[in-house]
């Protein structure tokens, strides 16, 4: 039997640990580019006060397992003492075979405790003591887990009406790790919701800009575009049920907008008019910034009311949703593709039943602009497993050019879970082991480790354009 | 090479075979919480005549087996003797594999009639004899195989309309095992169907109620709900191709209802309204006797219509449906969630490819009523395979808490059927062996075989809120 | 570690070695009952000049996997030398762990050019000059790699307004290999197409017959169907992205071609209404000839405006689409099956999630006309690879007969694409040694191998009913 999370955790074959050492994926630096962190806690740079904090303060996928488990709402998000919420937690993870909670607790126990033990009810009193003894005696604060975990740069997830402060404050600090806004322009898009109009007062004033039309609109975010650029932006970010496509005429879309400035609700048509617009504008100022356009597709969110009401967004209601994705998303990509304003793009599915519809759909608009410019996005949020991440691969490999793919991003609210570029570096050597020992897959020692080191590090690098401060040949753990 | 259904079939490892026989799979009882076994025949309790009768009466999977094989009618539910029809069955067998019918055949023939060789043209009639004679010599009748099987409950599946003087009947008996109907308002919902004025009309006089309004309607039902609740009913049940959710007033609702009864036919808008307004109804009358709510979704049903005039429904025309599910179930869920009305709910899928969208949507209800208040069903009809467990298990385990799932049922008309508790229990064992022999789940044993022992009997009894005559510490088999 | 590619590439345990050993796999006969090979190109019968005019010239699969790695178009379908082309298509397969492709490709250097090593950037050009030398020492025209690859048949695929001068005159030629003519009308389906009256004209000239009436039409088309038929058609091939379903009166559809014919497009449900009434009176047209339906549904073809303009269709810019497909299907077989007019059917899907669907379908409409009468047809285009195929294998094992199987067809332009089948028939065999080694299927040698023959060329030939020139006993390849 193979030891629990041991040294050969997911490498099952000999090639895989000789691909996994070769390659030195436990050294290979990461660049995280895409997360949501918040960056004003990397510049504040708060230690934490115990574990429980670090785990269990805002972070909804373990807050959905333990509803899941029976906890009541008091010792999850509630009001209950860190302790007790902690011992909750712990006693819950018996419950969860196959779930990667089971997996990433751990592994953050042995890679920033170095406890080695099952965490459940009969360890939970142990692990809170000696986890909090060690985070008393420092290394838990952001910048430190960041530079522990030899991350050398990171994008966080910033609405285009934010001012950036901290991110320009952050650049003045002696990081290691590059810090970077990334552009999330998702309550732009958002017309029908009641939030639109304060938020589009909230860009006026941090662009200083008056925004009466549509026209005034685009300026504004043309604006925070090169805002973000200046602070070295390479990505935007857009999370979406579906990508919608309904072209009308820039009148049409104006006055849909201008309707909505006056307390006019659109229709379903007219907002999806107005969506199809905006992303075509969006898209192509990214493709001219070179920027990376990231379309986060498939989520069916805030399903539940009373929640919402009583804990917000992103507490852990959200589901997967089941549209149709396939047409529209072709003819928006071929609107921009048409006029060569298609920037490269990477398509994120959150039902695995698409996997291989957006896989098929790169291949329609690939140019050799630069390898893989279409991508699809790695396995992500309800994905995020072993199972959702060969899955992808598998796709990826069957459909497109695998040496090619940027890899693993967090996605991420927490500064602990970058254990998760390992689990997935080790998923990755884990499948071309299995090839390779099967015959599937020619064992060329050289050429697979090339091909995981582009993968876990190169392929991003290149296609975000990064530079970072620290580069990618470094490797001695900080 | 594993011998064929051998001892350790589907425990592929040695953790697999320490679970299984830790957990004393083979011994514990069974509680089938979903079936379609006729409570009459239990009532009557008649021995059959010959394992053609046993087996290939009324089995819809084996006729269309059968079918695809190219058999003709006569042979399959036609008029054909029972040895030729058997004959026919048994010739088929071997152009099966991957067909779960292969293996159950020779389960039941293995578990039944301790028949340990190859059913095929060859043996056919050799197994005839044999079988018959046995059959004659006693245990094959309806009660006799639900002790033989160590059922200590089951759940038929009644209409409103039935009177249940056959369950009172059934109470009365001398039988180990708890027999209890359950709901399943199919009918009450089909407003739209040719049957449902008739339909009316048997309820009315089941109740005695004159129904002459949806109110009255709504009145019947609790009647029937408490008659049902009364002989220890503990769930309810809807066969739908997916739920629909089209809020309306109960003016609304009433109008439509009024004017089926005047004839009209409801356009499909106002079919979901009424359909809608029901489902809420009812789910709030299960929510407060406490009873589970399963909602089967997905068959597209009698998609022949020669053979639905020759043979009726449920005699092997029907297949699996893809309508979009998730956005109408996440607000039906919400709007009795939004009233503290949601009961105990299951959600099955009879699409593999919804898997991931159901089994993330249990996330969004999930209270500390009870450890897993809103269950994933286990994999069902076509999916009640290795293949489809396996996925429904993986699919449960990555997206909520695998350990409180209540396990399998057998949803069959069919005396013989109880080894699909086993098959699942061997696949459970089996994933679970996988997982630890692999490194992905810590070998602890007790744990493990505590975890079995819930997912195997114990979390189904404390969710159904199972008071069983015959308690689930008896291990013997009768 | 399994050497790549190797004598037991694919067959992971003995019992799939002994079966493809005892199936004679190898040398079994081909039977191509549905490819792209254009039967010009038999007939002329030319040489290749090179490895690249063999492999890169129109292969879009292989075109796509160039654009994905970034190779610029000039050197995918533009003026580059042929050279240069194949250099830059070597230098993309190390990107291309778990394509197809990769395999595909080696399999073909090492079954007609005897060549083992693996093609990279470096052996390029080593490979480049011995496949050009053998090219040139014969052996690579067309016929000669149909007899080299033991195709004893091949159907390939042919429009009604098509004159078959290609095909009589093929059919008098010494071949050893039949080559018949299969029915596509895609044309005759695309009512609001710009190339809908063009065709029109020309099925008018190939026929002789006046087209100013739908009745006209069908007229028309029964005489190509006669026409096919003379020449030994078997199979008419429908693609589409799903079936529609959408009856409509005679008369109704009459006038919507009659618009059509004076210039007016249908509205899209119009458009349906004629689809529907001529795949209804097509099916019924193949029925009375005994001739197989294949409805190939799923692709969202020519995405890439830019592309189509430049190059045309099936050039690379097609992926898969999300469609609903069960009702409106189900629906459509059942009209044809009420008439009694449902030919032979062999359902595609191209979106590996509708596998189930479609499995689930056939059982609808199975009779004991022939073994199988519909049947799910075998993974295709992006599903033609190892996961593909043993998804489709696992959903016809659970759902159907697998014994009842019509096996693979290459679907290719390519005549170098033959190791399809051999790469099919491992994966087949790979199959049934995995469950039989896992004891899920028993060990009977004699039973298994017959199931392999079956499914590799009998259900095949007699589904179609081929009459071969050389028959399926024949085994040494010529």
């Amino acid at each position: 039997m193979t030891p629990f999370l041991g040294k050969h955790f997911l490498l099952g074959t000999d090639a895989a640990r000789t691909l996994y050492a070769a390659s030195q994926a436990d050294d290979t630096p990461i660049f995280d580019w895409h997360c949501h962190l918040p960056a004003r806690e990397i510049l504040e740079n708060r230690a934490p006060k115990n574990i429980a904090q670090l785990w269990l303060s805002g972070d909804h996928y373990k807050w959905r397992a333990m509803r899941a488990c029976g906890v009541p709402e008091r010792c999850v998000s509630g009001e209950a003492p860190a302790k007790e919420k902690f011992a909750a937690w712990a006693a819950c993870l018996q419950r969860l075979p196959g779930n990667p909670l089971f997996h990433w607790a751990h592994l953050e126990l042995q890679r920033y405790f170095c406890r080695f033990d099952v965490l459940d009810a009969a360890s939970a009193e142990e692990t809170w003591r000696d986890c909090n003894r060690q985070i008393a005696g420092g290394g838990f604060a952001p910048r430190e887990l960041i530079a522990r975990s030899n991350v050398v740069a990171l994008c966080t997830t910033d609405d285009p009406a934010d001012s950036l402060d901290v991110h320009q404050a952050l650049q003045k600090e002696p990081l290691q790790c590059r810090v970077l806004p990334a552009f999330r322009p998702d309550k732009t898009l958002a017309i029908a919701g009641e939030d639109f109009l304060p938020w589009l007062k909230k860009l006026a004033q941090t662009t200083g800009c008056v925004i009466n039309s549509y026209e005034d609109l685009c300026g504004a975010l043309q604006t925070r575009i090169a805002a973000f650029d200046a602070l070295g932006c390479r990505a935007a970010d857009h999370g979406l049920p579906f990508v919608p496509f309904a072209p009308a005429s820039q009148d049409a879309v104006a006055r849909v907008f201008g309707a909505r400035l006056r307390g006019d609700l659109p229709t379903a048509l007219q907002a999806a008019q107005y969506q199809t617009a905006l992303l075509q504008f969006l898209g192509a100022a990214y493709a001219k910034r070179g920027w990376v356009m990231e379309l986060h597709m498939g989520p069916l969110r805030n399903n539940n009311a009373r929640a919402l009401r009583a804990l917000g967004p992103d507490t852990g209601f959200d589901s997967i949703g089941d549209w149709p994705v396939a047409q529209p998303l072709a003819r928006f990509l071929d609107s921009l593709d048409a006029r060569r304003q298609l920037p490269r793009t990477l398509l994120f599915n959150l039902n695995p039943r698409d996997n291989y519809v957006l896989g098929a759909m790169l291949g329609n608009f690939q140019t050799d602009e630069v390898p893989g410019k279409l991508q699809l996005g790695p396995a992500w949020w309800f994905l995020d497993s072993i199972d959702g991440m060969r899955a992808q691969l598998q796709a990826l490999g069957n459909l497109g050019a695998l040496g090619t793919f940027v890899g693993m991003e967090t996605d991420s609210r927490s500064f602990l879970s970058y254990p998760r570029h390992e689990y997935f570096r080790r998923v990755f050597c884990g499948l071309l082991g299995d090839w390779a020992e099967q015959g599937l897959l020619p064992w060329r020692q050289e050429t697979l480790v090339s091909l995981c080191e582009d993968v876990f590090y190169r392929n991003a690098a290149g296609y975000f354009g990064l530079t970072a401060k620290k580069t990618a040949k470094a490797r001695s753990k900080t």
